[in-house]
């Protein structure tokens, strides 16, 4: 439905956002998402550099969220890193006839449209909202994870 | 949404459920699918095996749909080449959580289900239906095609 690279997008802003606003270092990142070595740094620079992630360097630095996790939704994250395509034109390159799409790719653009408006509306905090069961959200780990620093939300 | 082979295969079932019944050879496939000749071959085959098509050798030979239009919908089509993945097990292994998602694989399968479920209720007679303008459905060409016999449906 996505490309592995947005979903591997998509586990990284979730790990970064139940870190609750504490920096996440890119090995922390590494084992929470699973995402395969020679990826991650690709994808943490290009969330980045489209202005979803802040990177600070040092003591203390790694990655945060440049937005409240309310205000960034699945296709804020998704469109960073490979845009989910909408049938425009005709895809057979019939100029004469571009203005309206054929019965075939009028549905197949519709069902882009749908998953585009169902990614619109699940916000990264949404994606929070755990099972009760004190696991992260991202997906439940064997044990624990303790992000968090005491006495930080 | 749909990988290009998946859009392809709609293509030629398309182009061929539209000669209403009369076989249709491969040249004439290419020139209304405008699929990439390398390709076109090997997604015919496929679609045969999966027993969507059926080829007749010789004089009026070429490929007919092994079931009426009504009876094939969008997603037998795709799934005959590339079917929609569903996440129905945890995409970070993580065996001791399989039962249940994490929210993020939670939505991401809604939305593959929701594109299925699109897709099934889809049929390819649907596609045939057409913006009566006398173009063929399938995206419209700058010349009608006359690929039906004289006196046949």
């Amino acid at each position: 439905m996505i490309s592995p690279t947005a979903e591997y997008a998509l586990r990284a802003v979730v790990a970064i956002a139940q870190a609750g606003g504490d920096a996440v270092v890119t090995p922390t990142l590494a084992e929470i998402t699973k995402v395969p070595p020679g990826y991650l740094p690709k994808v943490l620079q290009t969330l980045r550099r489209a202005g979803l992630l802040i990177s600070k360097r040092g003591l203390g630095g790694g990655f945060t969220l440049a937005r409240a996790p309310e205000q960034i939704t699945v296709i804020d994250v998704v469109n960073c890193v490979q845009p989910i395509k909408r049938i425009e034109r005709c895809p057979l390159h019939i100029d004469a006839h571009d203005a309206t799409l054929c019965p075939l790719h009028r549905r197949l653009d519709e069902a882009a449209e749908m998953v585009m408006n169902s990614f619109a509306a699940t916000t990264i905090s949404e994606l929070l909202e755990d099972s009760n069961d004190g696991h992260p959200p991202l997906c439940k780990q064997a044990k624990p994870l303790n992000l968090r620093r005491p006495g930080k939300r």
